[in-house]
């Protein structure tokens, strides 16, 4: 690649927030409360996912959901409505959530009666990644139309997420969608990371995305 | 809605670069450049309405391209395949571009013999609508799959921009995707954005989008 020039426009505006983070992950540990981050981008089906999640888990353990979003609640209403304890987080035009909003996102949704929550994070492949938020693992879905080249574009998500979801496999047939050179290109950021194809709309591939995030939660809970 | 809890967690983090981005504009005025800003989501297709855009409009005028991403140069490279000048900018993680970044862009690409520039942002819909730029007008894409709900989810980009670019029509029929909806949630955010649905891949709707950015371009330059 020697035909494009490339200029770097570095800028260092992120804060630490891992000490804090590290003090809600204790917390929660303490609790016995499982919290799994959850990111994308905008319209790749996080809401949808999780709704196929809970379907299936909820008889065995009690979980909470926080959806965190610029302005609406959308979100909060149909995870409400799926019923598991919900709750809506404005960020107010913040791009992410740090440590601090999710403890304050924690103590308003009360974690003690829960075994498993979820911070469904803004939709945004960027910000939400540089930032611990005190979740014990992070997720992130990505979906076929938003092509297989991702993983280079967007590096850092792919290396702090412990499990990919590829979302909407239903209309794989309508996409120029290589799903080996996303698992390389994912693999290459990531090689532990574990990579769950499914489609949230038909529940295909849900079940294998369930096991392992039960085996997490057991994991963390022994 | 009253079944759902909302809590606020606000917090101001944005420079206001207001100034330098006005300080931008009046330069590219005199120098008769036109700049479009062009946001979306990751894998929206910006980059293949831009080929679209470029392969109807570089006999016309001298056009260049300015991709911004975190890390790699995909973009840049496809671009400059186009026949046109083309940078990449590389924002270092940076989840957006500002007056100053879009400022040492333009100052590298040299735009004394261009009419009219793109700056591809990040792929984002929160962080880039934050900043102003320096450019003349502002575009987004929204594809379909990302669904219709959007502008109820972000809703600051759809304020903050000219039009909006409604691509991947091609899919419509795979996706619930209501297009007399987001028409109307978009209108709800900006009553004067103008409104193209496109599919960049076919080239359907792309001569309705490049004769708004050809009369753009015109009525700045005259």
């Amino acid at each position: 690649m020697d035909s494009v020039r490339i200029i770097e426009i570095k800028q260092s505006v992120f804060a630490d927030n891992d000490r804090e983070a590290d003090r809600v992950r204790a917390e929660l540990k303490q609790k016995g409360t499982f919290l799994l981050n959850l990111m994308s981008s905008p319209g790749s089906g996080k809401t949808t996912t999780l709704q196929r999640t809970v379907e299936r888990m909820k008889e065995e353990m009690r979980i909470g959901i926080m959806e965190a979003d610029i302005d609406s609640a959308v979100d909060a209403e149909k995870m409400a409505a799926s019923g598991v304890r919900s709750i809506q987080l404005h960020t107010g035009g913040m791009c992410h959530l740090d440590a601090g909003m999710t403890e304050q996102g924690l103590r308003e949704i009360g974690v003690d009666d829960l075994d498993f929550v979820v911070l469904e994070n803004v939709g945004n492949l960027v910000c939400p990644a540089e930032f611990d938020t005190g979740a014990v693992k992070n997720a992130m879905i990505l979906s076929v139309p938003e092509g297989h080249d991702k993983p280079l574009k967007y590096p850092l998500i792919f290396t702090v997420c412990n499990a990919l979801i590829i979302n909407k496999i239903d209309v794989l047939p309508y996409f120029d969608f290589d799903m080996d050179k996303v698992v390389a290109y994912a693999h290459m950021r990531n090689p532990n990371l574990k990579i769950f194809p499914i489609s949230a709309k038909t529940g295909e591939g849900v079940d294998a995305w369930c096991d392992w995030l039960r085996e997490q939660i057991q994991d963390f809970k022994a």
